[in-house]
């Protein structure tokens, strides 16, 4: 039997369009690992009665209920005030929440007042999932077969209630079939250039094994599913047909679920107990920002210059002023003296080096918007390369960023 | 009266995470912009029985409904098989969609067939919207006083189809009241801090205008609406309500509306026509980044060492191994000695520093993790504050970037 599952978002700013509900589409892909499906997501307004409603219909469609949204302290959220008419429970203090708020508020060197307690008030008798990164608790009501769970909105809340609390909770609660996933993650092709590449593999695909692509800037994730009763026997069908894709999309290849591709990066200089350091024109502190995102970091991460004036290429890089001249900071000989100088200034076993035009001015005929060299550099050489990257300024900033730590990934392995 | 919409989008890509709905924020915005107001956004899977209820509900709550998705010529895409049932309209050939698909093709150099003339297939009676950017066309029904249009998913051709024919229509149709927003953006202090200082004049705001707490990483972001018939006078309502506000919260207001943090100090920057350089190293290249985000940054912005390494620390930028060895990495002494020497060393006005644990390891007893020291330089003076910032190392480097940015605001105009 399936198990349907219907996401509330409760909040005028994603009515009025002033956010894009990005929490529903990650709520869906959790949901979907582990076998549950989502029937409907529904957008409502802080609105008593219309939240009321929501519920009801929503009851009476799914058996699982997520709502995020409207647990501000603030008056306009009446998400708890609502829920506890609908399922007719009062609101009670519990002390574990009110203790976790004023751990959380001690961190910054504040004192609570009345409203952070009004925070810790709960539905009597519900399940209280405490929230390590704000002040509104997961509340999970059961009621006679079906469960709502109300989460905060904020995203880095939600998200981390969700996977200590919420999928817990339901994988113990509901007999899901079993669902197994491998992802693998590719940098540097285009979604259609991959499914072009594979297309006989995956008409090949038995019905129980299913592929998703999911698309990032610059790269794309390739998701299979297994589904069915063993988990072992699963494990090894994937596998199976794992192998059969490696070879078909190896050069683009560079890890595998969760991972990121600053993480394998760090991931390698930790073996090879080798140090990193960056030298960033175009990519402006992304790559640097990228790396040091990653806890530990500092251990094999020893730091970057941000050269965004030739002159700073010139004095804190080492970069040869005739060569700006005669061949422009965006070119070839520039980016290998910056990796040079900068793994040399910064003492360093390897470099990565970025010149480009992020546009959307600059550029020249030759190298127009979107024109990026990239140079990765150790002790023993320097390679480099040109890259064409579209004409959207965050956009060039992030593949440039994400095709030179794909280079350096290749470089350290060879 | 107030009119309301619903957006019903139809499609299975939503439902299982592989898209996120961006075409519902686009559309509410432009609702908004007429005073439509939309009641709920609803997500459905492609499936009759759950359009035809979900067709069903929203024809009870609202007075228009805008469906957009499952128009595709293959056979899982039954929105239009799906209204002709719920309206009970038969579906007719309609000359005008057929011969602008034809011309579409021809441009392709291609022919039609029976699947792209079933696409010229419109409900009896209908109001038809002809898309010039696919073949799906947008379909108009009135019933009794209410109003239903379905239009593609395809975000392009969606938003040609809104701006060329549905909102002239809903103009035309209804008298929609005018609605006016302002928003005004602060950093700094939390939701419940800012609620608590301002709650006398929340109070006392007329009934006709609404206020919003819009929160985001360690700001706030308050958002006035006004509704009425006049403009001007709505207009000037407000600004007598911003007036009575900033006051109030004057310390930590940075900018108004679809500004940015980053964007407000390069404004500075250029009306000062100044320099600035930053020393990161907890926040590892992230201002730099949201710095460089901003297009014309290099004007204003002369680059950054990120000394993620106190040897960086001491060669780069000049602090004094002393001072580190008798007060530590991440003291104030540091700070300034950092903010002093990128300002000097990139030659530039202004410098930001930033030192700190950033977590989750690292930290001492008197500075835990989450403490960060902030220094701001010009050539004549530099100031430092020490922040606590909490323990997610995201969150930390995140708050502490914005927090520089909005000391060095001050900075800068004091």
């Amino acid at each position: 039997m399936e198990i349907l599952c219907e996401i509330i978002t409760i909040g005028d700013e994603i009515l009025i369009g002033q956010i894009v509900d990005t929490n529903s589409a990650w709520m869906a892909q959790e949901l979907n690992k582990i076998g549950i499906k989502v029937k409907q997501i529904t957008s409502v307004t802080d609105d008593r009665i219309h939240i009321l409603n929501s519920l009801k219909e929503a009851e009476s469609r799914v058996d699982i209920v997520l709502i995020t949204g409207g647990l501000g302290p603030t008056k306009d959220d009446i998400t708890k005030k609502t829920l506890s008419e609908y399922f007719n429970k009062e609101l009670v203090l519990n002390e574990d929440v009110l203790n976790c708020i004023k751990n959380l508020f001690s961190k910054f060197g504040r004192e609570i007042n009345a409203v952070q307690v009004g925070q810790a008030m709960v539905l009597k008798d519900c399940i209280v999932m405490i929230n390590d990164n704000g002040t509104a608790p997961g509340l999970g009501i059961e009621k006679e077969n079906k469960l709502f769970v109300s989460m905060p909105g904020v995203p880095y809340e939600m998200k981390a209630l969700m996977e200590k609390s919420v999928i817990p909770l339901l994988k113990e609660k509901y007999k899901t079939p079993t669902i197994i996933h491998r992802t693998i993650l590719t940098q540097g092709l285009g979604e259609s250039y991959i499914a072009e590449r594979i297309k006989d593999w995956e008409n090949q695909l038995p019905t129980h094994i299913k592929l998703a692509y999911l698309p990032s800037v610059g790269g794309v994730r390739l998701r299979l599913s297994a589904i069915g009763k063993d988990k072992n026997l699963l494990s090894k069908e994937l596998k199976i047909q794992e192998e059969k894709l490696f070879p078909l999309i190896e050069n683009v290849v560079f890890g595998y679920d969760s991972q990121t591709l600053e993480k394998v990066v760090l991931d390698i200089l930790k073996i090879q107990n080798k140090k990193l350091a960056v030298a960033e024109s175009c990519t402006g502190g992304y790559i640097s920002h990228l790396i040091t995102k990653v806890s530990g970091a500092s251990n094999y991460f020893n730091g970057a210059i941000i050269s965004y004036t030739n002159q700073v290429k010139i004095n804190s890089l080492g970069v040869d002023n005739t060569d700006i001249a005669n061949f422009s900071e965006v070119s070839e000989i520039v980016a290998k003296q910056m990796a040079n100088g900068v793994r040399e200034k910064l003492n360093s076993d390897y470099a990565i080096a970025t010149t480009g035009y992020a546009g959307p001015d600059g550029g020249t005929v030759e190298n127009p918007v979107g024109s990026v060299w990239i140079a990765i550099a150790s002790k023993e050489k320097v390679i480099s390369r040109k890259f064409q990257l579209g004409d959207n300024r965050e956009r060039v900033i992030e593949r440039a960023s994400l095709n030179a730590l794909m280079m350096l990934r290749k470089f350290m392995l060879e």
